[in-house]
């Protein structure tokens, strides 16, 4: 068996599994007071060429959005975001349990459009009754989607003008950062997401961590008691320089960006062989989560010997799956797929 | 000048305050503990056809609406609603800031469809990552709706089924409900309203109350602490005899339904008369809100002399405009309006 | 039977009731934005002279608590009060409801100390912990106390003093506000109010309206966005203007001090009857609720004729009692209860 | 320099991060549904005598807390703890920030009593306003308390004995489980603590593991909708086998109980060194936090070689200080510690 279910189903990169190992028995403070914890902040700001920026770490991605989006609102306002972001479908609530209301925008393949914010907010003001209407208070956008798909850098540019135009920060979820970062053609660096957006994460979980989310705050005007904030969330963890550990070695020597590149071409050689073989690509995305229209014989077929999820209801003949790499994903693996479906 | 931007734009009907003055120096106990309320609580229930129904009075919808879905809620669930439902879009964020998400289905004219619930419902559940959902918890609907429009006595079975097959309660906003129960055509009954939902309310501001809302719960397994409930959500009135005198009051010798009959009577001779005149009959609405589609010249004639809103943007050369009959309207005013668009 | 048991059993003071009933058909646009509400908070400003200060008006004292507290507050910030404080005990806990700790102070007959204040928070910020602890964010006193005790004007600038040291704002909850204003020996006036607190409230439902409190904001750096604040509290009454009459007739020929005057002279001929026919004085209250310790065969007595209430739990041999005055309270009422205690 | 801050300063026990390491490149499916996870929960089942209780891992302690208690209180309740409790003290509102007060009770010693828990109940519901109080709708302790103190079984069996008479639940905070029931002269047992209780967790991150936390229910009526709740508060783990495998592996050849002797054994051997060394115990602990007051000269001469943390604020002449022992703490140590305090 074969897997292409998620890409967080295996533990550690080794290398940083290798640094937790190495460091385990060391005795440090607590709460990401600790030198590692130090450190990795440096070299996360040195990457997004932010010296100014603040960086908390925290374990999960839920627990990081709803975090930062209750920490960023006020209480009259809402957030927005893409009807397929996953604050909006799969959190659980967790951002209305905080007691904020999503917006939500048109997707397209999981991106929002510049114009269809602007709109929003200009539509809003314009309303005599807007002061009985959740208020956008910030913008939500993820990179890669849910879809895999990305931003081009104008299109993220126009973005952060509506957001700032209209005096609302934009939030960028970057659970898969890196494999977005790696894409080939894309023209957006860690520097443009730091510069345009005014908080954003870095994803650990699934680009070779065992786990953690580097918050990135560049706004100065934002998240001002960060430490209360995620300790009330339940998101301030006890052994804090565990995530320290991590981000100091994912950012050392650019091991993050290397992992991500290495998931990401062997999620291309993935396209192309079900591309070769004749089936549809769902949706064009240039990232290390793949869709295709596969008929269901197929499906049902390669579900003997490979893990990849349904992506919707099963159709009639045909249906929807994803297919994701990570950082285990071998060649090897690739090939063994690349047979079943030629 | 005349008036018909909307149903809450003068005091009390002349009976309420009549009682209201006649009591006013009387002291009795606070909180709704005193035999007004008493007698007012019997009142509805008789009313409803609900002996066993418990009856609790608060002061606004916006208020009773968060008061009811935060109370019958559990955590991790949400509450379905039409899209263009008063607590999706006009509360503020209530909802959401008791920790709870709108699930929102497609609204017809303001009405949901019990074959959009089932299927809700249906594709929630066949969903593997469910549990990282947020669950359907219940069903609210308003009679009238916000766009004056009706349930027949067949779609409330309907939809009422379709909550119970799934073991949801289905909440009425009934804030209008006195102008739905009295419209020409309607077949559903007060007593159906009890019958059919688990918990409503019957709407005293815009109905003839200077304020108040009288909540019936008839599931006798939902909200069992409703007094801190309400009076952690602001909504325990001190002096709630006020509110116990005016429903006892409108519920005595008919004179909420009395009330309702004449101001949808009204409304009715306004619709006819911009029929009549040749207008665009945009929702046909039996009830005291109407909606037309004006051209913007008759639209700015008519701003000159009558009071009325705006629904949504001004078009090009049209625009669509909302008139509302209260108890305060006259005949007289309703000539002087024809008047105007002759 | 005479009642004393609160100031809240009866409707409202008859001018403001015939206020009422004169403007009751008239029509206005709706939640506050009508002519009687601006000159109503033109007025209040002017009682204050405040000029600057920006007035809203809610329905009653624990919503306009929650709605003021969690508007004021950041995430991780608390409110500072007396344990006794009407928030800490009687409100549901409507404060923790939107997410904010109390943290309480010792209360002396009601009052907090303004060494109290500052020691909280020099202890805090000297604890190495701080960060995971509930910041101190605000100061919430009441003024009268619970226990009708009043801060002298020294003690309401050393109050200030102490928050406006550490940054936070001083929020009094004047439920019963013109009570202390009026008593004998009270020092403080409605511009001290106003001046050395950030908000604050005027109580109408205590002191003469039907229902209402008027919350004033001084520090112009508060509650910046207020309507949808007090909309998603579910506070923003649709006949806004009923507050406004109500407000406006209350603060026209200082109908509101007049009042209140009353009502404490009253009060104060109630205790000194106690106090001449030889029962204890629990707390020695200027204002109109009375605290005595009264032997339990002179409660039982009383209780036949007289409504009172047990302040605490019935005690061996004595129990405290509370009687208070209201707007509707006349002699002839207090010569009666003399007669009863003599 | 030796530590003695805390038990979380260092990573995982060597047998548990072994197994991290030997699993890591495995690949399974996400948020707990894995097979080392089901194992795991077995494994705790059976050392807690309780088939029947269903079992959930969390990640931290503030986060596990503030999920259980709002996943079982209803809107007008509150959570019954000792003042000194961590919920109380050490969480930045956590629980407050999910809606519910906490309902502070004496701490003697970080424990509470059964008096004052069947006291509060039955004060509570004898006061005549107790619809607008927090009712108290479960019971928090902590096992071993923040003093490192212990409730026999006499104790407990008398503290559940009151929560059930009172229909509410007892939810005991194992975040130190471990060393209490590794103390000599403690009679409690884990079968104890599951019989006696409705909710509790066993600490992982304390007692051995990288992080993690197993809240068992044993009440079938809590918390039945666990996982959205655990999710909605962003605490399920992606790689939740991460999870699985620390515990699959400390309640393997009763791993778990061992690493807690051997802690206990050294905190003892610390505590008799300071005691032979003539200086006073602050609180007579036998689990692995001691509690010392030192002379000042004492406190700084040992500062310059040993960590540990003031307890409280500096005193004139002596002060109050907390030295924990952990998994990582040797003979060795204590050796080198008891040299420096002779």
């Amino acid at each position: 068996m074969i897997y292409f279910n998620t890409d967080y189903m295996a533990g550690a990169h080794p290398k940083v599994m290798e640094r937790l190992v190495q460091t385990n028995a060391e005795q440090t403070v607590g709460y990401g007071s600790d030198d590692y914890t130090a450190r990795a902040k440096e070299l996360v700001k040195q990457a997004c060429g932010a010296p100014d920026a603040r960086v908390y770490f925290l374990v999960g991605g839920t627990q990081t959005n709803a975090t930062v989006i209750d920490g960023v609102l006020a209480h009259h306002e809402g957030v927005l975001a893409a009807d397929s972001g996953h604050i909006n479908v799969h959190e659980s609530g967790a951002i209305e349990a905080t007691g904020h209301k999503i917006l939500t925008l048109p997707s397209y393949e999981g991106k929002v459009k510049a114009e269809d914010v602007r709109g929003f907010i200009s539509n809003f003001y314009s309303d005599d009754t807007y002061e009985h209407m959740v208020a956008p208070g910030m913008l939500y956008i993820s990179f890669p989607t849910e879809y895999g798909t990305l931003y081009t850098l104008s299109e993220l540019e126009d973005l952060s003008g509506a957001c700032h135009d209209a005096g609302i920060p934009l939030f960028i979820d970057g659970a898969r950062l890196g494999y977005g970062l790696a894409a080939e053609g894309n023209d957006v660096t860690l520097e443009d997401i730091a510069r345009l957006s005014d908080v954003f994460y870095i994803g650990g979980t699934k680009v070779g961590a065992l786990f953690g989310e580097a918050v990135v705050i560049t706004n100065p005007d934002l998240l001002k008691h960060p430490v209360p904030l995620i300790k009330q969330h339940g998101a301030l963890m006890a052994k804090g320089r565990l995530l320290g550990v991590q981000f100091e070695t994912l950012f050392t020597d650019g091991l993050y960006h290397e992992i991500a590149r290495g998931v990401v071409q062997k999620a291309i050689r993935l396209k192309d062989a079900f591309v070769a073989a004749g089936y549809k690509v769902e949706v064009d995305s240039p990232t290390n989560q793949q869709f295709f229209r596969l008929p269901n014989e197929v499906v049902d077929r390669l579900k003997e010997n490979v893990g990849f999820e349904m992506w919707g209801p099963r159709g009639e003949k045909e249906s929807v799956v994803r297919f994701v790499t990570g950082w285990t994903t071998t060649d090897d693996e690739i090939d063994q797929l690349i047979s079943y479906i030629k």
